[in-house]
C-alpha cells in the first residue's frame, strides 16, 4: 500500500510526528528502531520536558512507546538506506531488502555522529554501500568488506558470508567480536581510506570488491538525492520543509539544540505541514 | 534585582523557557498568570502532547505547574504592558505597578487574538493605555473610558473610580456587570473608533480624556518598540532571536501551528539561545 506519511526515525521528534498525524486523519508507516531511539536510552536525566520533570531517558522513551500504543500507531522495525522520488510519491528502500511507498516523508533520523571516511562520497553506489541486503547480490562469490558501527552488524557480515567468498570485518565498536564461518576475518585498525577495490586502514590495506558502511543512521545527503543539506544537517524552513517537495524534517536531523522537546516540537510542526502539503 | 532572564508568559513555551534556562543556572523571573494559561485550560483533550497520551488542557497545565513547583520556579502573578530596552538591560513595567528588570527577555505571550481598534496604534501613550495602575494618576478627576476584554477588568475600572471624575465601562464580554461605584456607567456598543478626546462606538459617540483598552495580552508591537513583527506574530530567526538584540521569541507569539509543543519545543530553543546570548 501507499501510505499518506512515512515517518522515518522513532525518537521523539519521529513520535510526535506520526502521532500528530495520526490525529489528523492520515495513514502513517512509522519506521525505525522498535526499541526507540537507542540513543534516548543514553540520557540519564531529563529535567527540561515540560510536563514530565526528572525524568530518564529511558522512561521518556517508555512513554513514548505508550504514546503510540494508545493511538493504535506500530512501529515497523527496519532502517531505511535509501529514499527515492518517484514523482508524487517516495519509494523507500529498507535495509531488510523491503521497499516501502509513501505520498510524502518525514525524515527524523537524528544526526550521524560518525564522520564520512575519505572516499566514501565518491565511491558510493559503485564499490561503497550502506545496505547488505540490498546489495549482497552484487558481490557473490567476491570480496567484501563491513565496516560496523554496532554490534548488530554481525548479522549483516553472517549473512554477506553466505554468499561472499571472502569477508572483512572491521568493528568500530568495544566488544567482543567472533564468527562461526571461516570466510569471515576480522581485522583491526581504523578506515582511513576507502578506494575502488581496496581499504586502506591505519593498520593495514586489504583488497576489496566492495566495502559496506553500516552505521545506525545514514547521512541525509546520501539518504535522499537532491536533498539540501548543511553539514549533518538538513536545511529547512520554519514550516519543516526541506528542498524536496513533500519531504520534510524534524529533530537533531535538522539542526541544534539536540533536545527531546525541541525535536517533539518540530515533529509536530512538521506533521501539520506535511498534512497541508497533501491536502494541497 | 536583575534577572538573567525574564520569561513573559506562563503556557508550554514560557514554562519550557523557564526550565531549560533554570537547568541552565540562570536566574529566572517567570511572569504571568500564576493559574497557568487560562487558554490552555479551554482545551478539552489533547491527543498529541508527546509522553501525554489523551490528556485535558487543564490536567496539562497542572503538570507543568507541578514541574515548575519540582525546580523551585514561582510565577510571579502580573501582567506585562511594556518593555523597554535599557541597553544591557531591559525593563518590565507590570500591571500591578511593579518595575522588573532583566538582562535579557523571552516573550511568550500567546497571540492577541482581538483585533486592534482604529486610531488605538496612533494614540498610544497619548490618550490610549494599557494599563491603569500606570497611567491612572495622569486622569486624576478626569473622564475615562474603559475598554474591557475580560471581567477581570472590572477591578481596574473600579480603581480608576477613585480617582477619576468620571468612567465609562465598556464590556467587551458576555455575563454581568454591574458597579457599586456611581462614577461608573456601564455602556452598550463596540468601539468602533478611537479620536483624541472622544471615544466612538457604534451605539453612541463620549467625551473621554483618556481610553483604557484592557486585553489579556498586549499585541507584540505595542509590547516592545522596534520589535519586529508580522501581523499578530513576533518575526523570529531559527534560534528564536527577534530583532531586538536580547530578546527572543516562543510559542503562539512566534507563530503558527498554535500547538502545545511546538510551543514548548520552541521555549526550550529560546532559552538555550538566551543562555548563549547571556554567555558572550
Amino acid at each position: 500500500m501507499t501510505y499518506d506519511i512515512a515517518v522515518i526515525g522513532t525518537g521523539p521528534g519521529g513520535v510526535s510526528a506520526a502521532v500528530t498525524a495520526k490525529v489528523r486523519n492520515k495513514s502513517v508507516l512509522l519506521i525505525g528502531e522498535k526499541d526507540m531511539s537507542s540513543k534516548m536510552k543514553k540520557a540519564h536525566t531529563v529535567l527540561n520536558y515540560p510536563g514530565l520533570p526528572d525524568i530518564t531517558g529511558e522512561e521518556l522513551a517508555r512513554k513514548l512507546s505508550a504514546h503510540l500504543a494508545a493511538m493504535d500507531i506500530a512501529i515497523t522495525d527496519d532502517r531505511i538506506t535509501s529514499v527515492y522520488d518517484m514523482g508524487g510519491t517516495f519509494a523507500l528502500q529498507g535495509k531488510s531488502g523491503e521497499m516501502y511507498s509513501a505520498k510524502a516523508v518525514i525524515l527524523a533520523t537524528g544526526v550521524v555522529s560518525n564522520a564520512q571516511i575519505e572516499g566514501e562520497d565518491v565511491l558510493l553506489g559503485s564499490g561503497v554501500s550502506y545496505c547488505a541486503t540490498c546489495d549482497a547480490p552484487l558481490y557473490r562469490g567476491k570480496t567484501v568488506s563491513v565496516i560496523a558501527y554496532s554490534a548488530d552488524e554481525a548479522k549483516e557480515a553472517e549473512f554477506l558470508a553466505q554468499l561472499c567468498a571472502k569477508v572483512y570485518y572491521l568493528p568500530m565498536y568495544k566488544g567482543d567480536v567472533s564468527f562461526g564461518q571461516e570466510n569471515i576475518t576480522v581485522i583491526g585498525g581504523k578506515p582511513v581510506r576507502l578506494e575502488r577495490g581496496r581499504l586502506i586502514t591505519d593498520d593495514g590495506e586489504y583488497d576489496t570488491d566492495g566495502i559496506f558502511v553500516l552505521r545506525e543512521s545514514v547521512a541525509p545527503a546520501k539518504l535522499m538525492y537532491g536533498l539540501d543539506t548543511d553539514g549533518a544537517h538538513v536545511v529547512t524552513g520554519r514550516d519543516m520543509s526541506t528542498s524536496v517537495k513533500g519531504m520534510f524534517a524534524c529533530g537533531d536531523i535538522a539542526g541544534k539544540p539536540y533536545q527531546f522537546v525541541k525535536a517533539a516540537g518540530e515533529g509536530n510542526v512538521a506533521a501539520l505541514s506535511c498534512v497541508k502539503y497533501l491536502d494541497e
